[in-house]
């Protein structure tokens, strides 16, 4: 292996250039010609797709049914709920009309096509939704009504960054009405819970569960719970949300039902969502100064071969031996899915073949040559620890499940314990403001009174917000920041 | 079974209602506060999941990988190809600004905000998609370059109908480069092939292949290919298109590459694609006046239960012979998939119950009482020809693949024998004119010298069009509207 990392700059020397470096050389995604909005190749695409996979399938075992609703909201829709429009008026794509014309032979809007109502590209469908239930709720039979939509996402930002934060993105967004509030609150947390179970044991992305303080939380919610994640540069990322909206969008949207003694009564309503913001997460938590490392149970590919042919006439044999490995391969069922397993016979050098792949961070690389046959075994490079050995054949077939679930859970154990050794219990303004002023300061816990003007500060002085308030029950204690006793804590950190 | 229908109008009565009624009945979507945009509700939306599904592996079978380009194509680059920017200005969606602001107590988008160069919502993707080719190719060893995106698509339209016709729809376009002109030619069949397997051996819409004229080709192509499918009113619908677009986009977008001797060539490309139209086409070919029939391969449910409880006594009983049922035949893998079965214990009439189900189109409904349970059957209704049996259980559950593949061939004879009977050779501009004044004139096949001056009459005094221009070899013959000699063969119709 080379002593010189593939990525240049590394993670120590400059991590925001490193991260799109990155990007690059895993070839997951680029910047496009249109302001702000990505390009998602094959690669990130493909991981988008294993998300899209696995995460369908929860929604759908628990309960809910995929549709989808129109791109564009009426400003009028956007109006109704106060809170809503404010969050989200100075980011919006605004369609004002619908043809072209040439004047003054140059193509411009057409002056009468203007719309009497300009449309938003969808920053959110909440009021869009809202509506539609508000047609097809009426009695509490109707309910619970537990709706999910794939689809694309439109917040004009104006400085952008692939994945993380991109004007165009993709998302789920889950929509439910409940009878009561109870029940609301509940899918609040089934969905909270199946999110953190995906990205734990799929994304191998160790999560911090809580909920957002007022500032922070949704345009529109009543509350909004969260799962922070620590990247390798110690900041935070919040890699999903789950709403709860209390009746605020059922009464601006008329979402009504008549109960079991015919009272009519405003549902309770949920808003869930995770975006291709996460691959972004992935890439950040998992890729070292090599380039991408993905999680065996999420890639697009799990093995790739590179046959080492040196001769013409070697060249039959090595291939068919590496096509045979290949449908052996590809009939084992890894978490319910075949493994995909690719032959890269591309006509360019194995070293640079080869390193094209570490930078992909497809999990296993197996090198074949004609000795390997001979010996009737494999050469094996571990993506995520460049560990390198030479394995018989028969063996590594029998043992790939294990080799990649043994490769997932070291993944998940190693990020799990930098978010540990990261997060530091807090107890004074002092010891607050130094550990932050640290180069490398991760997590802050400590306790807080939630005071709005203690968190502005906090972002005024360090750039650091508060990620989470913790919902476990703690014993009463002092706020960091002022003598106020409190049984909350909160996790602070800065964050993407 | 009732004698009335359970929809009206019927197909006789008024085709144009029906087919909105059955769009109703079956839940399948409804039109939204947006003007022209529709809501894919969950059966519809089910209905586009497994065509997605299935297109997909096909799609990915044949070499092609999935990304995703921007929503938005700025006027720039629309602007690129004379005659395609000529196809689509007249009905784009135009984004002119980026923030919302109060202005009089009123939001508007904020004047400060306007874009220096409008913005499009993509009507098609060509020339984004080819910005980026033109980045990704330098050397023949980047060919082909074969790409499909999962995707909404806007095209404002002034009259629109659900699925059929809507400013938004869903859809997939393949995007491919390639050396040579007959490599790109080989894309633009393979990809039809693989539309007309779909649609034949899946939706059961039996299609005619061929190519448009120029009048109807894709805006930039050098030829359109597509498949024509007949609805129930003998009307056509065009399934799908494949475009050779020769070297017109690769020119605007300078898509280059150097060959194996160095020197500098524009790549050839193509584009296909498939819409939520044939959701649409999938209605007119198969509901009948009770509502929808769906083809058991593309079902999002195959089977559905209905338990019929006559006493709280027996309700646990009958409940659970229908899960240990359900759990049976969903262990029955059919078509690379397990069967999807439902148990529905709504709390409503059975009569209304039952049928629900008729009008959604689920290929089987099993009704099971205790006296099914007793003899060991269960009472089964094939929605396709609304055949009622009693079967014995074991064997229905041995026969199930049998039964479902049954119904998908009878479903596409059917519809075959119709297109076919309904197909009429025409000789003369006579018999072609008082074909279409019938009332049930369905499509004309005769020689035809591809006159556009022809084609722009047709279409004024009878509304119809040409369909396609057949592939197949002909002896020379005589244009059906002028003197002239032709090998050509054409379809003619009148046309959604």
């Amino acid at each position: 292996m080379s002593k010189k990392n593939a990525i240049t700059p590394t993670r120590e020397e400059d991590y925001a250039s490193w991260y799109q470096e990155v990007v690059k050389a895993a070839d997951l995604a680029e910047h496009s010609p249109v302001r702000g909005c990505m390009v998602i190749k094959p690669w990130g695409y493909g991981l988008w797709e294993n998300i899209q996979r696995i995460l369908d399938k929860k929604i759908k075992d628990t309960g809910h049914k995929n549709a989808y609703f129109p791109i564009f909201v009426p400003l009028s829709f956007l109006e109704k709920e106060a809170s809503h429009v404010e969050g989200f008026a100075k980011e919006c794509a605004i369609v004002t009309h619908h043809r072209l014309e040439k004047k003054d032979g140059k193509l411009v809007p057409a002056e009468d096509s203007k719309l009497e109502e300009p449309l938003v590209v969808r920053p959110t469908s909440e009021t869009i939704i809202g509506e539609m239930f508000s047609k097809w709720i009426e009695s509490y039979r109707d309910l619970p009504l537990l709706i999910n939509q794939w689809a694309n996402i439109v917040r004009w930002e104006m400085r952008t960054r692939l994945f993380l934060r991109t004007t165009e993105f993709l998302w789920q967004e889950g929509h439910t009405a409940h009878q009561t509030k109870k029940e609301a609150l509940e899918e609040v947390f089934k969905m909270l819970g199946e999110y953190k179970d995906f990205l734990e044991n799929f994304l191998a992305i160790p999560v911090i569960k809580g909920r957002k303080t007022e500032m922070e939380k949704f345009p529109g919610a009543d509350d909004t719970y969260c799962l922070e994640a620590m990247m390798q540069d110690k900041k935070a990322l919040q890699t999903c949300t789950s709403h709860f909206l209390g009746q605020n969008f059922a009464k601006v949207s008329d979402i009504k039902f008549s109960d079991e003694k015919g009272n009519l009564e405003y549902a309770w309503t949920t808003s869930w969502g995770m975006t291709t913001r996460v691959i972004g997460a992935l890439v950040m938590v998992h890729s070292d100064d090599d380039g991408l490392i993905v999680p065996p149970k999420i890639a697009p590919t799990e093995i790739v071969i590179l046959p080492v042919i040196h001769s013409d006439e070697m060249k039959q044999k090595i291939l068919g031996f590496c096509e045979k490995l290949k449908k052996d391969l590809q009939n084992v069922l890894y978490h319910n899915k075949n493994l995909v397993v690719e032959i890269d016979t591309r006509d360019i050098r194995g070293g640079e073949k080869k390193w094209s792949w570490i930078k992909k961070g497809v999990p296993i690389i197996l090198e074949i040559g004609l000795r390997d046959i001979e010996n009737e075994s494999v050469f094996m490079l571990k993506r995520f620890n460049l560990e390198k050995k030479s394995v018989k054949t028969q063996d590594f077939i029998k043992n790939i499940k294990k080799i990649l679930d043994d490769i997932q859970s070291e993944m998940f154990e190693k990020a799990k314990k930098m978010q540990e050794e990261n997060t530091q219990e807090i107890k004074s303004e002092d010891e607050f403001y130094s550990f932050f002023k640290s180069k490398k300061a991760g997590f802050a816990k400590g306790y807080f009174c939630l005071g709005p003007k203690i968190e502005k500060k906090l972002k005024d002085d360090l750039s650091v917000s508060v990620r989470c308030i913790l919902e476990e029950n703690f014993e009463e204690g002092t706020c960091i920041f002022c003598s106020k006793k409190t049984k909350t804590k909160a996790i602070f950190a800065k964050a993407y």
